[in-house]
């Protein structure tokens, strides 16, 4: 394979995505991104707030929220629906060839719905088998994949995936055809060495830094998943992990002169 | 160009979309059809439910809803999140490799906001024009682009279009390639000759003899734009439009056996 041809693969958290004014930001300085490129976004706020609008109970099992079919209904409204369809509208309108997709489409990200052992976390899904090939044609051809986080499995069940999950899968399925910067942005300027104090930022984590800060709980919460992913993605073959701020994204994209570089 | 390969668009009405039991027949109907297919789907009455609930009034102008921003913005939830990925999904776990758009993706069906001129309909779109290159691509590659009836203008605004026009404007823009076959599949099994027996279905239907049906008002309310849109896709080259039952699909689509058969 040919791995010479660079791909900028981008996750955007949903605090970002809930802020319409960070998020014009944010797509303005992805679509003059240069070269190919693909994005990944999560959901936001707007899921929970559509739900409690329409009175369905959140129901949280270990801390998560459980995907009941309301919840995975209002899932892929918001986030297949009105989430990826601005997004995708807002780059076309910036001459960046935008294509939304969630997993069911092209059979793009093959899922099988978790399962249940202690915990039924319902219509979640976990990534099998990403249909490479036909994302590496479309990235060839121009096409910017917009990745909602929703799969389907064989049965053409829809299900709830992380999209940091999907961001990573997506990285280390795309890496055998292209050198790919994987760049998980969020509202945090990298990882912190003091969650307190946002400018605390790690600029090189190795995982034998990142067992150690996860051991001494530097490191906590939400940022574990998103690190596991990001240095899993890595093991698979991704050339470079960045988490950074979503302002931070071009600074990141060219130069890495920002955020928190991982490596193994 | 081309045009020995067959093309069969299908549009699907809200009718069907609503009972769960008839979309499943259908779909399975669809899947099977062979060669190449393109389905545009309605969005039935999802929309005007979840608007409901979120306690959104219905604003009515000339007997048409009119389509202010949170309509917009349920309709895009509904066509293009729920219903466009529920067909997604049932269609793949098929083996039919549905891939779900919007006019928004991969800049398919540019439109233009409909001025304002006696009325303002709010966020409606009139096609401008359609990329058929990248359609027919996919298509002659085994994709099969399910439309959710909604496009967007180039300032990137998401825009409610009408799913009949969409299926004859992007069969007409299909007609440059294949030789196209346009089914209007819904809940009555054709033109009627007697709106209140639904046997009295019409075989044959020339542009004369629908000028007079509408003359004498045999032809009324929603079948008049659907005939219109009809009508104009013959005269921009599409082969064959015949308006049938959802249930009717494969004899129509195959031997052409059933529903309305338009001609010019």
């Amino acid at each position: 394979m040919d791995h010479s041809s660079p791909l900028t693969l981008v996750k955007i958290g949903g605090n970002v995505i809930d802020d319409a004014e960070e998020t014009a930001r944010f797509l303005a300085t992805f679509a003059a991104l240069p070269g190919p490129k693909l994005l990944v976004h999560g959901g936001g706020k707007l899921a929970t707030t559509l739900a409690g609008k329409l009175g369905l109970p959140t129901r949280m099992v270990n801390g998560r929220r459980l995907t009941d079919q309301p919840t995975l209904e209002v899932a892929v409204m918001v986030y297949a629906g009105l989430v990826n369809k601005t997004l995708v509208a807002a780059l076309q309108a910036r001459h960046c060839d935008a294509l939304g997709l969630t997993g069911a489409d092209a059979g793009s990200v093959l899922a099988r719905r978790r399962e249940v052992r202690d915990v039924d976390y319902g219509f979640v899904g976990d990534i099998e088998r990403i249909n490479a090939p036909r994302l590496t044609e479309w990235i060839r051809q121009g096409l910017v994949p917009v990745f909602a986080p929703l799969t389907c499995d064989a049965h053409g069940t829809l299900l709830n995936t992380n999209a940091d999950t999907m961001a990573s899968a997506l990285s280390a399925a795309l890496a055998e055809a292209f050198d790919v910067t994987l760049l998980y942005c969020f509202e945090k300027k990298g990882v912190l060495a003091d969650s307190a104090d946002d400018q605390s930022v790690i600029p090189f984590l190795s995982e034998a830094d990142y067992a150690q800060l996860k051991e001494d709980g530097t490191v906590s919460q939400g940022m574990i998943p998103k690190l596991d992913n990001a240095f899993d993605a890595l093991r698979k073959g991704v050339s470079k992990v960045i988490i950074c701020h979503a302002r931070d994204l071009s600074a990141c994209a060219t130069a890495g002169s920002a955020g928190t570089l991982l490596s193994l």
